[in-house]
C-alpha cells in the first residue's frame, strides 16, 4: 500500500510535468481565402468536411485576423508576432515583394523558427515563402530546418511570350504561362513548378515530416500556394466542384487538412500537436469567379475593411482545445506567435515591440482573449483601429487600383457586432467612442517605430 | 423452435409496418431570418447552439428555397404545395394580406393540415399565420385542430396616436405603439399582444403540445413571428447578442428550437418526428441594423434575387435523417407539403397541379432530390428560373419602393455553384442555356391556371 501510494504521488507529481510538454505546432496557412469560403463558415457550393470536422473538434474563430490585407507583410507579421511597418515589411507603392525586389525579412527579426528552434523545436517550411527570394533571405537563414516551396507568388514569374497579357492569362491558365520555381532548401530543382499537383506534393512533405519527427517536437509551418490566382489542382479534384475551379483548389486544400490531421492522429500525436488553420489575408474579388468571399464582409484582399482581413480561424488540439466551441473573441495571427512560444517554454523577445499577446487561456477554454484592439495597416499607414465592437476608419482606399487614400474626420464608425457588414456608420450618435478610438490611434502612432523599409529596394538591372 | 421461427417470421412481417409508421412532422418556421443569421451558416456575432447542433444531428440544406419573396404567398405555398398564383395568394400592388384585406386561402385548396388531419394526424398552428384573418380563413377552417397565435403580422396594427410615425417606431420599438391581436382558437385573448414574450409563449404552447400529444401522430406548424420588425425579446435575452435586439430576437429562436427537440428526445418521441427548420423569405434589408444578413447571398426579402428566396434549411430526425450532412441539393417549402404527405401515408391531391416534390430519398440518404428547377415569382409574375446550376432573371426589379419591374432580353444568367452571389452575368457566352430556360419559362407559364386574387380585396369601409 505503501508503495501504491509512493507510485501515485510520484505520478502527481511527474503530472505538471507532461502537461508542460513542448506540443507540437502546425500553422496551415492558406492564401487568399475569403472568409465565407469554407462550409463551416457559410458556404454554399463548396464542400470542405475535413476542415468542418476540424472546426466540430476543435475551436472555430469567427473574429480572427491577418494582420496586413496583402500577403508579404502578413506573414511577416505572422511569423515576427510584430506589425508590420516594425520589420519594414510592407510599403505604400509595391505593398509586396517582387521577384526584382532586393529586400526581404531582416535577420535582426526573431522568426517563429528561430524561436522554437533554440527550444529544441525541427523546424519546416512547406509552401509559399514570399519574405525574400535572395540567399540571404530564404527560410532557412530564418531559423527553419527545411524549405518546400515556393520562394514568392505564384502568378509573379510568366514565361515570355506565353499566352495572353494580363488577366485573361489567370481566367484561362495554362501552366506553360508561368515560371515560378520550386525549391528545396536553397536550390530551384523544378522551373515551372508543376502548379497542378503543389498542393499534393506539399501535403506529401508534410505527412512525411509528421512521420519521420514524431520523437522531437516539430514546428511546420504549411504556407499553401493556392488559392491565389492562377488557380490549379491535381486531377483528382480538377473539374469535381459546384463552384468551379476555385472550389476545385479549396477542397484540394480541404483534403490536405485533412490528410495532416488523419496522419498526426495515426501517429498518435494528436494530444500533444496544436494545429491551427488560418489565411493570409482577405479574397482577392478582382478576380471574380477566380477569387474568393468574405461572406457578409465588407470587401477584401488589398482593403481594410473586415473583407480584407478578418479570415478563418480554426483550432484544434484534442484533449486540450475543448471540442465544438465557435468563439467571438478576437484574435491575430501575430498571437500565434506569443501562443506558440510561450506553449514551447520559449521566452518572447524582450528587446522590441511585440504585437501578440498569449492565446493560451481562450485555446484551452479557461479563459478569455487577451486581445480587445487590433490596429489595421495598408502598407505603412494606419487606416483603422478596433477596440471592442468598434472600428473606426481614419482612412480608406479602393482594395486595387487608382483610388486615392480618403481621410475621414470624424472616422467612419462601425459596431461590428450589430453590425459585422460594415454598413452603417454611426459616427455621429457615438462621439465618445470617437474620441476613444482616436486616443488610441494617437498613442499607438506615437509609440511606433518602423524599420528600414525593405520592400522598395530592387535588384540593379544589369543583376538580373 | 418452430414457435420461435413463428414469432421471428412475425416481426419480419411487421417489420414494414412499424418502418410505415406515420412520423410526427414538426416544421419550426421563423420570420425574415435571413440565409446568413445562423451559426452554421457563417454568422459572426448571433449565437445559435441550438440550430446548430440540430444541424450537426441532420441534413443541413445550402439550396433551400421558400416558395416566394413575401410572407402571405411564401406561407400559402408551404401549406399547400403550390405556387402562389395557383391559389390567388399573391399580388402585384399589395403583395401581402393586410388588416382591411377581405381575402384569404381559399377553402378549396387542401391545406398540409387537412390532408394530415385526414390520416389521423392531431394539428396544431402556433404563431403567425397571414393567410386571412376573417373567421372563414382562419387555421381552424383550414385543418388545424388548435390555433395560438397572431392573425397577421406584428408590423400591421398600430396604437393610434402613439409614438412616431413610420419607420422611426421600427427602430425605437415600445410596446404600447403596437396593437396586433393575440387569438386562441378563434378569439381573441389579448390585445394589444405582448410582443415581448410571444417567442416564449409560442414555446411553452408547442411543448406542452408534444408532451400532450405522444400517443397521436401530430402535425405542428410552429410560425414564429420573429425576428420580423418589431423586434421584441425576453427579458432573458433583451440585451444579451453582441448583434444587438436583432441578435437576441434570433437568440430566443434559437432557445425555443433547442426547447422543442429536447422535449421531443425527452418524450422518447425523436425517432418518430421528423423536424424541418426553414424561414419564410429572406432577411429585410430595409431594416438595417433590425433586418438579418443573406450572407454571400445578392438582396433580401421581397426580392427574387437568392436572397431574397433561398433561406436556411435543416432537417432533424434522429435514425432516419443522417446525422452531419450538408446536401446542396435543391429544394423548397412545397416539398415539405408531398413530403410529409407520402410519409403520413396520405395521397398527393389528384385533380390539381401540386408544385412539391416528394424529397424523402434525399432527406433518408437513400437518393438526390427530385427537384431541379425553382421558378421565382414576384406577385403574379415569373421573375426567374432556376434550372441545375443555372439561374435566368427575366425580370428584375427593386425589392420596395418605386422602381418599375425592369425586363431583360436576353435575361440575365448566373451560374449559381461557381457564383451563388449572383454577380457575373454570363449570359453571352451561354446562349444554349438561356435558350433551355426560355423554353422551360414558357412551357410553365402556359401551364399556369392562375387562382381567383385573394390580396386585392378589401373589407369595405363601413364594414371595418
Amino acid at each position: 500500500m505503501r508503495l501504491f501510494l509512493s507510485v501515485a504521488s510520484l505520478l502527481l507529481l511527474l503530472a505538471p510535468t507532461v502537461a508542460a510538454e513542448q506540443p507540437n505546432i502546425v500553422i496551415i496557412f492558406s492564401d487568399d481565402l475569403g472568409y465565407g469560403d469554407l462550409g463551416c463558415y457559410g458556404h454554399p457550393t463548396i464542400k470542405t468536411p475535413n476542415i468542418d470536422k476540424m472546426a466540430a473538434e476543435g475551436m472555430k474563430f469567427t473574429t480572427f485576423y491577418s494582420a496586413a490585407e496583402v500577403c508579404t507583410p502578413s506573414r511577416a507579421a505572422l511569423l515576427t508576432g510584430r506589425l508590420p511597418p516594425r520589420s519594414g515589411m510592407c510599403s505604400d507603392t509595391r505593398r509586396v515583394l517582387f521577384p526584382d525586389s532586393a529586400g526581404g525579412l531582416p535577420a535582426s527579426e526573431v522568426t517563429l523558427a528561430e524561436a522554437l528552434k533554440a527550444k529544441g523545436y525541427i523546424t519546416a517550411c512547406i509552401g509559399k515563402w514570399h519574405l525574400g527570394h535572395l540567399p540571404e533571405y530564404l527560410p532557412m537563414k530564418h531559423g527553419f530546418d527545411s524549405f518546400y516551396g515556393l520562394p514568392y507568388v505564384n502568378d509573379m514569374d510568366r514565361v515570355p511570350d506565353k499566352g495572353p497579357k494580363g488577366r485573361p492569362a489567370f481566367f484561362d491558365p495554362k501552366i506553360e504561362y508561368w515560371n515560378v520555381p520550386l525549391m528545396r532548401g536553397e536550390k530551384i530543382i523544378e522551373r515551372p513548378a508543376d502548379q497542378h499537383t503543389l498542393t499534393k506534393r506539399y501535403t506529401q512533405e508534410a505527412v512525411k515530416l509528421i512521420k519521420e519527427k514524431k520523437d522531437t517536437p516539430f514546428f511546420l509551418y504549411f504556407a499553401h500556394t493556392m488559392p491565389h490566382v492562377p488557380l490549379f489542382a491535381s486531377k483528382d479534384f480538377a473539374g469535381k466542384s459546384a463552384r468551379g475551379i476555385y472550389g476545385d483548389v479549396v477542397e484540394e486544400i480541404d483534403w490536405s487538412v485533412g490528410e495532416v490531421l488523419k496522419t498526426i492522429r495515426e501517429e498518435k500525436l494528436d494530444k500533444k500537436t496544436l494545429v491551427f488553420f488560418t489565411d493570409d489575408n482577405g479574397p482577392w474579388l478582382l478576380f471574380n469567379e477566380h477569387g474568393g468571399s468574405a461572406g457578409l464582409l465588407r470587401d477584401g484582399k488589398g482593403s481594410t475593411w473586415e473583407g480584407g482581413m478578418r479570415v478563418p480561424g480554426i483550432a484544434w488540439w484534442p484533449g486540450t482545445v475543448p471540442a465544438g466551441v465557435t468563439t467571438q473573441e478576437m484574435a491575430s495571427t501575430m498571437d500565434l506567435y506569443v501562443t506558440a512560444l510561450k506553449l514551447a517554454g520559449a521566452d518572447v523577445p524582450a528587446d522590441r515591440p511585440i504585437d501578440g499577446f498569449d492565446i493560451t487561456p481562450l485555446l484551452t477554454g479557461k479563459g478569455k482573449s487577451p486581445r480587445d484592439t487590433m490596429f489595421f495597416y495598408r502598407g505603412t499607414r494606419l487606416f483603422a483601429v478596433r477596440h471592442g465592437p468598434w472600428k473606426a476608419h481614419f482612412i480608406t482606399q479602393v482594395a486595387y487600383g487608382k483610388g486615392a487614400p480618403t481621410p475621414h474626420d470624424p472616422p467612419l464608425l462601425y459596431h461590428l457586432g450589430r453590425d459585422p457588414g460594415e454598413k452603417f456608420d454611426v459616427a455621429k450618435d457615438n462621439m465618445e467612442v470617437v474620441k476613444q478610438l482616436k486616443e488610441i490611434a494617437t498613442k499607438h502612432s506615437k509609440d511606433m517605430k518602423p524599420g528600414e523599409p525593405q520592400l522598395e529596394k530592387r535588384i540593379p538591372p544589369e543583376k538580373k
